[in-house]
């Protein structure tokens, strides 16, 4: 069977099971994920032993110790993975939601509601986690889930998803609202984000190259999840007391994620004070520095090893222990330089002075600007969210961490008494 | 130069512009419209005079007599657009918006607001009108706009185009926000759909080929907008007197646009009664009918006209005097004849029982579901939105008729003192 064909099915079968969803009740839909969480525990053992097989290979093929660490599932790891479910048992549900409501000089009463997207597909990469916990989101919302993960997480996957359709089978849910593509064949992916029609929506949440991958190829609407090239920017007007743990905690409280800074700006009438502070922190704490020539002078003025930034400089998401250091004239010229260089993730400004904060926020064009706090809060549980899909680093439809919000589209209920367009 | 970068250096002007309509007050962005229409009243002979090229080109190469209407303006149409115009600015300000707002236990406050997207791309055909219409919905709402219109049509949209960036050479807008694209060369299509990171937005406007062609070509974030098969469903619980002219409205109303129907459904319990009403009804009003088994004999026995609906016409947008009638067993059934062959746009239910017509909303999957009124009213300006780019017959962003809300995203505003991620 073709890939192409593999992917319908499955989708057409998602799209019908999606009813015994959309036709549930949130506390219907909240046993099932309470089932699903239950099972998870009760067949920790199954699921560790499967994770081994996959652990196996990774081994054998002298996997990256990083990657391995990812693979793997422990008991506790397991355990993690059940209590997310039932944390997102308790959100609030997000369906038929009234969002708008009027009634129309005709009579006519509009409301607009929240209701499913149908079927999402997810793709990503080794942790055996996301197959959890995506689809118990995707569920919560409404949503079949079909999920492609890496073929080196095939045996964990797969036991993880049997797992929950048997958990279903004992709910009114269908179990078919979960499935597992294929991962064996690479055009299985190929086949997935081009079921335009069959599958309403596809995120991609992994590497930046999974990523790239699936928003040039894909028919299917997605939601580009990642990148973040984030700036703190110190202003004039900066407390430098909390300037200073701002930097030293955007750039290395997780200097892998998306959310963690990867410049530093500084206003050139607080660079005396602040930039020698800030430089010898940043070297203390470990971090390589690029900077321009004027953060060059100060940095070789107490002795603190830097390279002069290029341009690739500026523009890379490092990920790890290395940061940009440069000097701006104004607000606007720090805004004219994350305009050229950022990736409209996250962008920070210290300042006390209001006016500037505001004139820093129009100028911004980001999913989250943060005054006087760290890089780090975009993030869908730090915001209160209590469960996040991945962080949406496109404009369109959701902007920043998504929940189950996100996850739901709208539709327009219209009721009337027998009015007909004049 | 070639298309790519003359749509790229046309991308990067407007994103600059923008920032002026970023940083405006809603005040200043209406001004701005109102300086647009103003202007266009007066330039109207100099538009009516680069219309007559247009309609000269049109007329030696024979165009169709109906694109030719569409291309031609005349003093009443300019006078139209203007108007249009001067609707549009006394329009709710739609940026600025404080759509959700919060304390975090660390005193973060979070504020999620509308912004603008920044650049938006409109990729349309014939209609000059468009250019304005689409202009003056972007700029309202904060963007600047990339117009990308018919060759056909490119005298007319140069001179609207100029009247418009001279309007607001007046203002504190500056009139870069506003960009034609070079239409002579198709390839600057082809330049706008791939901008990605340049553009945030195209939204195509036009021929369902024109929508495909947008969808399946373009990197940059696209709102599909169109096809409408549309559903009647007469239920068993219909009030008659209120079915029959939903369905006539419903069909013949006008016929050519997408939230027409073009189908009926009949529950079979009513279908005696309903369907020689409905057949005389739509055959009277020169509807010609495509009618399943059962249909067909009702059809025969009242001497009505009719041909065997084929797998074929139930999928049709028909957009003339053409419509499909069925007889289904049930809610469900009429439910899954939708699913099978709907567009996801409209689908009306006409019955007085509330139970069937929540289960008719729960299994519908589309724009708009209409109870006891007419397709007819899936549209921005009779839903009260006051104007419209388009409708949205995606999931993603926005669903239904398109105003300036749906031409904004949102970024999070997190204001501190101090915090850092522990």
């Amino acid at each position: 069977m073709s890939a192409e064909k593999i992917v319908a099915d499955l989708a057409s079968t998602a799209r019908i099971a999606a009813r015994t969803l959309s036709t549930a009740t949130g506390a219907e839909r909240k046993s099932a994920l309470l089932a699903i969480a239950q099972s998870i525990e009760t067949r920790s053992a199954e699921i560790l032993s499967a994770n081994e097989k996959d652990m196996e290979a990774a081994r054998a093929e002298k996997m990256h110790p990083q990657m391995q660490d990812r693979l793997l599932l422990t008991e506790e790891r397991v355990k993690a993975i059940a209590s997310g479910a039932r944390l997102v048992a308790e959100l609030p549900d997000p369906l038929g939601i009234i969002l708008r409501e009027s009634t129309l000089p005709n009579g006519l009463e509009l409301k607009q509601v929240s209701v499913p997207f149908g079927v999402i597909g997810m793709v990503y990469e080794a942790r055996p986690n996301v197959t959890v916990d995506a689809a118990v989101i995707l569920l919560m919302s409404g949503n079949s889930a079909l999920l492609r993960g890496s073929s080196s997480a095939q045996h964990s996957n797969a036991i993880l998803v049997q797992v929950m359709r048997d958990a279903l089978a004992t709910t009114k849910i269908s179990p078919d609202v979960i499935q597992l593509v294929p991962s064996e064949d690479r055009a299985t992916t190929k086949a997935l984000l081009t079921a335009r029609g069959k599958v309403d929506l596809v995120i991609p949440r992994g590497s930046a190259a999974l990523i790239r991958m699936v928003v040039d190829e894909s028919t299917v609407p997605t939601i580009e999840t990642g990148a973040g090239v984030c700036h703190v920017y110190v202003d004039e007007f900066a407390d430098i007391e909390k300037a200073l743990p701002i930097l030293i905690n955007s750039k290395t409280h997780r200097p892998s994620v998306c959310n963690a800074a990867e410049t530093l700006l500084v206003h050139k009438s607080i660079a005396p004070t602040f930039l020698p502070m800030a430089l010898k922190a940043l070297s203390d704490a470990g971090v390589i520095i690029h900077a321009d020539a004027t953060a060059q002078k100060v940095a070789e003025k107490f002795s603190i090893a830097s390279t002069a930034a290029t341009q690739e400089n500026w523009a890379t998401e490092y990920g790890v222990l290395e940061m940009n250091v440069g000097v701006v004239d104004s607000v606007d010229a720090a805004a004219d330089h994350i305009a050229k260089f950022g990736t409209n993730h996250t962008e920070a400004i210290v300042t006390e002075n209001k006016e500037v904060a505001s004139r820093f926020i129009a100028l911004s064009d980001c999913a989250a600007v943060m005054v006087n706090t760290s890089t780090r809060f975009t993030d869908g549980e730090q915001m209160g969210f209590g469960a996040e899909i991945g962080i949406s680093n496109q404009k369109l439809h959701a902007r920043g961490p998504m929940g189950l919000e996100a996850m739901t589209t709208t539709t327009w209920i219209v009721t009337g008494s027998g009015q007909i367009r004049i």
